[in-house]
């Protein structure tokens, strides 16, 4: 990963690629590689959609080394739904091979002057771009059968839908699985829509000839790699949970719980929850001849994923996740569970994000466009984003336009982006990190659920505001460390809880890249990364008053537990003082 | 006005009404009441359409006296649009009977548990609040004359149309004007959605046994008057200018000056401008037995509205504002004074802001969805909001979201709000005004476009940033003291060149309410009143980085004069220094 390829998409005479080094990039990977390139390079009031901002797209630092679960991939630029700097990471393929290719980062800026589409193609023979106007709004399950046509079965590949060519603020950004299947999405933020912006709608990699990225130290990397896998294996929620259900184990715990987001976060238990659960789920796709167990990426020991089939036996869509699972669920009142799998389907073919598709969904309900529960209706929804009708268009805006649209005064965002699957008034700890996160509501910037829930690296109550801020501070922090190194995040149940696991990882980044880095290290870098990141938000007119969660959930009480999210602004501004 | 009427729409069983006396708020008039109601009784945070937002309804300090000008009408909110404080004020003949009616503001707070519709009818037997579903979807035209077959003549209406009731981001709140037509809006940032969230539809005002408010100094203020409306009739704008051609004299004089943005801010001049002209417009109203001249309230000398009839000589609508041809016309590309003609009176009877409209239609010709110069193609575009289509709820939501569905990254708002008539980059004292407002663009905020173009109170060169920090501050300043005391703003151009008509402004206040005001107390009042409403923005979290035009402005130069808009950021920073 010696150097990064600049892809000028407003050249004249169509885009035009260059190779450079990675000079001032070198060292960084994922994340902190993608948020310090758009810090730097990105004018924090251009528009999202203009030639002003780049979409970088990064391997981690460990990403196509022999590593286990190294696959996730970094793509970052401003968001087109936040506003705010934006790194959002997939797993699949794409970051092992492009890694092995040797590249650190695709940077793709300026923006064309004409609406021709393009194709990219990186492999051991250097970087070819193709205008293909044949390829305008084919939804990616078609379009990566085309790309197999085209450069046969060895590829992997980054693409948008329809969603991202109309630069739609729920656009995500597909990378293609172990099947060459476009499921695993870079969704959060409407990263396809600057994609969409940049007139690239495929970028198909080939490591052929390409070789396994090699440590420094073999030995203590292949060691290290053996203990970290062992740690995974031994852990309950990444050697049993996970495999068995799947991320979806977590519809019946959140249920339990009462923090489960139901009809628009007007309730938070759902009665029909065990109809859409992971067991279920499981139990369902193990009948129908699917997968139930099953790895996104190479190298993946966790295998949360899974292969979801229609009641003929037929693949239907990959296992939906919780959140995805949640949006389209609980968030719309919906418990058909081959509904969900259809809507995860189009959300995937589409190019949406499926969280920021079921919170707009469920809004639109509040709004009265459908009822609560409709099942068919939602689908329908969904298949006027694949349109390109008006309908589809506010709806794959995301959550925040959908409520403009139809006149919806609670809607779930924070800095324009919809929350996910936890009630923040019955997780606390989650609900700062929504509010508190340099890229909007994610679950996934701070995972405080692992401790207000699980009780992984201690036990915090949730419906309390104690702790919570210490709690979601540090997470953050891990989480920017980790997200840099294109690990998985679901290491993080493990790394938390055993600390002979968090070595493991530090031993093979260091084996590989021969450095010395303590854990200290780690939590240096995260910081920095958060601090990069806020700074561009700074520049960017964010403040103190949007680190808030929308008041409807400091005024009405959410049952069964009958409580408000009750952590003080003042201590929210605290997070981020480190 | 010695009460303030505060209508509880959350009440239980319906809307309860309260009056009681202006306490603290006693003694201010207009825009200084809803912008200090507002201020200290609205979280800054709370979603606009929320039971916390409020919708102060104010007349001036001299409304309902027998002052000449006196008939503006100040409606402030938190607003859908901007997610600032709000106040728009509008003409029309409800401010005088508001006033003579006893009262200093009507306030609704709350929001109702159903979606039912009421009417609130004042008179001097005191109020009545009357649940009406058959008023629903109602466009104000119709509105307004189903009103008059239930109350007679001798009313007055503040009303919203469909866009509304549907609480969409450009909906305004419609006055009716001397022949009791819903032609004069409170039109900028999404009141009219405010006033739909509360589910009132129309307020029916009847100031029958109610006299002219009397001064404390009548021989005083008679006097005041009189000298104050002989300025007026002296100065050429207010005296000749206006009267003869309305405020669309401006067309040929802002596109000779290159400021006239044309097709979406493309360019600065239009050449089909002359067919869509004052004087074309003048002389279309005359020949068809319109009017050229007419004022929108009782007590207006300087009558620069008109009455604008079809090609058969049946009324069509009021004579358009420069803005709204503008809106309709050059950032349309079209040049058909009919169709605009039509365009403005769908906005009015629908409820519409016609700029946030005409800027929307142009964004979305930008998008792809029709091409610049369709007429018939905006009309149908437009006559989709008040069918409430998915198309028209995006269109209906203005300029910004119309951008994000459409994909689009030249979007002219700022905070959310469509530029007007005038392009910052050729007048850049206005483009001043437009970032820096306490509203979003709005150039009624302080019209530097007087002294830029016009040359009235000074000559500071359009092209060039010196010397447009001071011209926006002070015009700012004074615009905030003239929005508080109900007079029309157009007073302005005689206030800033005649010293002595400004005197006789000061003399009727004091006169009236007894006191010894100087110029320096307007000053201070009005500079009050921006502290007012910037302390709001602040807690809403507005920064330095929202008073900011969008990039393009700075990066893309306009023709004829190929400038870009130059004042630096830092400057821009220095206008609310006082």
């Amino acid at each position: 990963m010696n150097k990064i390829l600049r892809i000028d998409t407003g050249a004249e005479g169509g885009p035009q690629a260059t190779v450079g080094s990675p000079g001032e990039y070198a060292g960084l990977g994922g994340r902190a590689l993608t948020s310090t390139v758009v810090a730097r390079e990105v004018p924090p009031l251009c528009h999202p959609l203009s030639a002003e901002n780049k979409l970088v797209i990064a391997p981690g630092l460990l990403s196509g080394t022999s590593g286990a679960m190294s696959g996730r991939i970094s793509i970052g630029a401003k968001s087109p739904l936040t506003g705010t700097i934006k790194e959002s990471n997939a797993g699949g393929q794409p970051s092992q091979v492009l890694a092995r290719l040797g590249y650190a980062a695709v940077i793709l800026e300026g923006k064309p002057a004409t609406d021709d589409l393009y194709k990219v193609v990186i492999d051991k023979e250097g970087v070819r771009i193709v205008r293909d106007n044949s390829l305008r709004m084919l939804p990616n399950y078609d379009l990566i059968e085309k790309m197999k046509s085209e450069h046969g079965e060895h590829i992997a590949c980054i693409s948008i839908g329809p969603a991202g060519e109309m630069k739609l603020g729920a656009a995500s950004i597909a990378c293609t699985d172990t099947e060459l299947r476009p499921t695993r999405h870079a969704g959060r933020g409407g990263l396809g829509a600057v994609m969409g912006s940049k007139g690239i709608k495929v970028i198909v990699l080939d490591d052929s000839g390409m070789k396994t990225r090699q440590p420094k130290d073999p030995d203590k990397f292949h060691a290290a790699n053996k203990k970290f896998v062992e740690g995974l294996r031994n852990h309950p929620v990444t050697g049993q949970g996970l495999p068995a259900y799947g991320t979806n184990v977590l519809t019946n715990i959140i249920n339990e719980a009462g923090g489960y987001p139901t009809c628009n976060f007007r309730q938070g238990r759902f009665e029909k929850a065990h109809q859409i659960s992971g067991e279920t789920q499981a139990e369902t796709e193990t009948v129908r001849g699917g997968l139930a167990t099953h790895g996104c990426h190479r190298g993946c020991v966790i295998r949360c994923s899974g292969i979801y089939n229609d009641k003929d036996g037929r693949y239907l869509t990959k296992q939906p996740e919780y959140e995805t699972v949640w949006a389209h669920g609980g968030q719309c009142g919906i418990s058909d569970l081959d509904a969900i799998a259809m809507l995860d389907f189009l959300d995937d073919n589409y190019g949406l994000d499926t969280i920021e598709m079921g919170v707009a969904l469920g809004v639109a309900m509040e709004g009265g466009l459908l009822r609560f529960g409709d099942a068919e209706g939602a689908v329908n929804l969904v298949k006027e984003v694949g349109k390109g009708t008006p309908l589809g268009r506010i709806l794959g805006s995301g959550a925040e336009i959908t409520g403009k649209a139809f006149g919806v005064a609670r809607i779930p965002v924070v800095k324009g982006q919809a929350l996910p699957a936890y009630d923040p008034r019955a997780v606390q700890g989650i609900g700062v990190t929504y509010a508190t996160s340099t890229m909007g509501a994610d679950h996934t910037a701070g995972y405080a659920v692992a401790t207000n829930i699980l009780k992984v690296g201690g036990d915090v109550d949730p419906l309390k505001p104690e702790g919570q801020i210490e709690l979601s501070r540090n997470l953050q922090i891990a989480t920017a460390a980790v997200d840099s190194t294109g690990m998985c995040l679901f290491i993080a149940f493990a790394v938390l809880d055993q600390p002979d696991t968090f070595q493991a990882l530090i031993d093979m980044i260091n084996a590989f890249y021969g450095l010395q880095m303590t854990a200290d290290d780690v939590v240096a870098l995260g910081k920095q990364v958060l601090k990069t990141e806020r700074d561009f938000n700074a520049r960017a007119g964010f403040t103190a008053q949007h680190d808030r969660l929308p008041r409807f959930f400091k005024t009405e009480p959410v049952g069964p537990h009958n409580v408000t999210f009750s952590v003080p602004d003042e201590e929210l501004d605290r997070v981020h003082d480190y």
